[in-house]
């Protein structure tokens, strides 16, 4: 099972524009610093955070229970002129968890809603028995060579944000989700998609945007070593110890 | 003219790597820190800075001169673990500006080049007679009620990024540039852009995501002035003082 | 027992000035950012930083581990353009502690040593069994009246710090270590003083500086609890539920 | 004449602890962060933060006017749960300067009260003509040998802090102030202060505390400016191109 937190700012929009319109290097920094808090803060107990964006962020938490979210959710409370709700839900796909833990949010009351302030609700947490993260470090096959290097930052950027559209409706045709982590580098949260779907799935958006993808995966029972192990996976790629576009690594017994 | 500064971390791809993978929660910190301090080291100059891919920011940088660029350049390398170069340039149009920055870049030496440390290049700067930057802050008409708080947060994402991914292509078309912001806001450099082409582009995106958009536009001397400007207009369209769907205001005599 | 962990910059002081002195801004920047990074790295396992002098940091660490200490040093070479070296020791009281841990950083090399780098030693940890910390924390009375609103800012200051000088020499002659941790608040790690030679000890304070002193201190098994208790205690003097200068909450059964 | 910026932060107290108080560790990272952002801001336009007590924070602002502040204040506001206060003075010494704006903020209202909110206040702007700031750099002669790896890291901040002490002292005593800036370092705004005074004084604190000091000063138009002299004459003194304990250098025509 793979836990998944879905973190949204309390009645954020309305916040920005009152008493007039905040200046936006201020909230670009503001929203910049939680994400980079909040990633320090999961990350302290294994987890990850994907920026999403920014205003309603995903972690994925398998190892965190309700009092390590409370922890955090007063910290910001402390540290910010914003408050956070968090929704917390375990399922056997990235997508499902996501799914539920976004309907804890939304019953707990709308985006920009005044009332709703500080939700933190579960729906159920990976125990330790069956707690299981499968993450994918997806990356673009020489982009400096390609792009960086020669075309304008602009377009391949461009290219950059095509990709990530198109791994974000493919993955999710699956099960999964995937997530833009800067340079050329993607995040799959990934359960149950095995090794020739997967292969299958770069292909697909490779064919649909020019680029050739490869791909680390990682299995393990927290995101952060999950995330390790995908790491050490595509490095392998890139040192050419495999001609394949993918490699697994898994360390735990139940794979 | 409107200036870019096309900011690249040197030698950014290898060091994540070196010696092993660094955590990915460490690097994602780093990246969403330095942001962070790029957007209030532009901001105190009047400046804005886009994140695009993190590891390749694009500011717009009207007002700033060498002296304002070299001092940021330093405070990063005595607060960082990696170090920045820079372009600067500036045009009639934002895409050009852009280009020119990157060029400049990259005949500094590559991405992932080892020697290259630090560059700092300005091909023009836009003097005070003819500095001016038009911004436009878009958003998603009332997203909030039809896709945060009834669609899953993952599909919310994948609207927000499909209607990036068809703003960046129009913008570029036209001359312009179109950043991602959070939420689901964006804003575009847009010099040279009519209302009434704007008011198309944006019909156009409607058209091909099924999404409805808005936007107020600044123009000004500085990015930050103009964000502000923008920032008013599209809170006169919320407030429904207008039936229009852009807004531009102008504080400069020239336009 | 109270766990203790030095925490120092690797060759800090040369790095300063290489090749040239760095600006001070920046110095002041790099080192407020890495206390406040320790702090949420500690304080995300229930320790305590106190920033001692920037350079040198102190933390209490009891429930963290050789593993938790390792990430944080790792964390923090991935985000700065330093490294730190840490000494983890425990013992009955605090000065003890303190001096093992040092002992232990110094034989890794010295302050200024170009060899050194990311020493972590670890002397003795608190078991599960025998932790436990006692923090006071102390805080003038009525500074605001009698001193922020009436006299300049600087004689208010240096005050404040005399009062500090004052608190460091007489804990450590009983066994204890006194931080400031800004205002008019110092924060006292105290195991093994006792209500009585506490309150002598602030009364001595008052006499030598002509401020009040007063004191909540909380005993538990990790030094966030404990400080949260010491915080409930100087509010409840504060409401004056009491007219005794020290309150002492514990929720360990072991005291 | 040097300009002095008081930044105080508005019902800081009471906020502490409503509803009930809140986390120390939280409140730490705050208060760095806080004074990490000022001292960037300020970098940002030639100015220097001093922590001073954290909650009250001494800036020297010459070449910074109302607007500067202003930017600053509203900054904060975004992206801090408090505001700031700031109170603007300059004379011809920093003692005095301080003086003043230390009034202008206890007029606005006291320290605790829930009234005052973000007041600027403004006695006077050094001139572009008569601004001048001189800032001494001052450092214990080989703390590393005599103290960091020999002495405990308490006693050894014991020192520093007794240092420091009788520093603020004896230069309130001829008209300047002095701060800690971390390590064994001090910074002492000190316009109008000889060279024959400032070895003198440097000679009476060496012999009541032990210690030998040493001190680089600068003098120039702006804050930043002053500190990089300094740090250049400290070097000086450490690189044994003197035998003198104090060095100037002026990069003004007026001195």
């Amino acid at each position: 099972m793979i836990q998944v937190t879905l973190i949204q700012i309390d009645n954020y929009g309305p916040w920005t524009v009152t008493p007039g319109p905040r200046a936006e290097p201020d909230l670009q920094a503001l929203q910049s610093r939680l994400y980079g808090d909040l990633e320090r803060e999961f990350g302290a107990h294994g987890g990850i955070v994907f920026f999403n964006r920014f205003d309603n962020l995903i972690a994925i938490s398998n190892g965190m229970d309700y009092d390590d979210h409370l922890l955090i959710q007063k910290s910001i409370r402390n540290r910010y002129p914003i408050t956070i709700s968090m929704g917390v839900a375990s399922a056997s796909t990235p997508i499902e968890a996501q799914k539920i833990a976004t309907k804890l949010i939304q019953d707990g009351g709308g985006a920009q809603s005044e009332e709703r302030c500080e939700i933190l609700e579960i729906d159920s947490l990976a125990s330790e028995d069956d707690s299981q993260v499968q993450i994918a470090h997806i990356d673009i096959d020489d982009i400096t060579g390609t792009l960086t290097d020669v075309a304008s930052a602009y377009d391949t950027s461009l290219v950059v944000y095509e990709v990530l559209v198109t791994l974000m409706k493919e993955f999710e045709a699956i099960g999964g989700m995937c997530f833009f982590i800067g340079g050329d580098n993607y995040m799959a949260p990934s359960n149950g998609i095995t090794e020739d779907v997967l292969r299958d799935t770069l292909k697909s958006v490779d064919k649909k945007t020019g680029v050739t993808l490869k791909a680390g995966v990682g299995i393990s029972t927290s995101a952060g070593r999950a995330a390790d192990l995908a790491d050490i996976g595509l490095e392998d790629i890139r040192a050419k110890s495999t001609d394949d576009s993918v490699i697994f690594l898994d360390d735990t017994s139940s794979y």
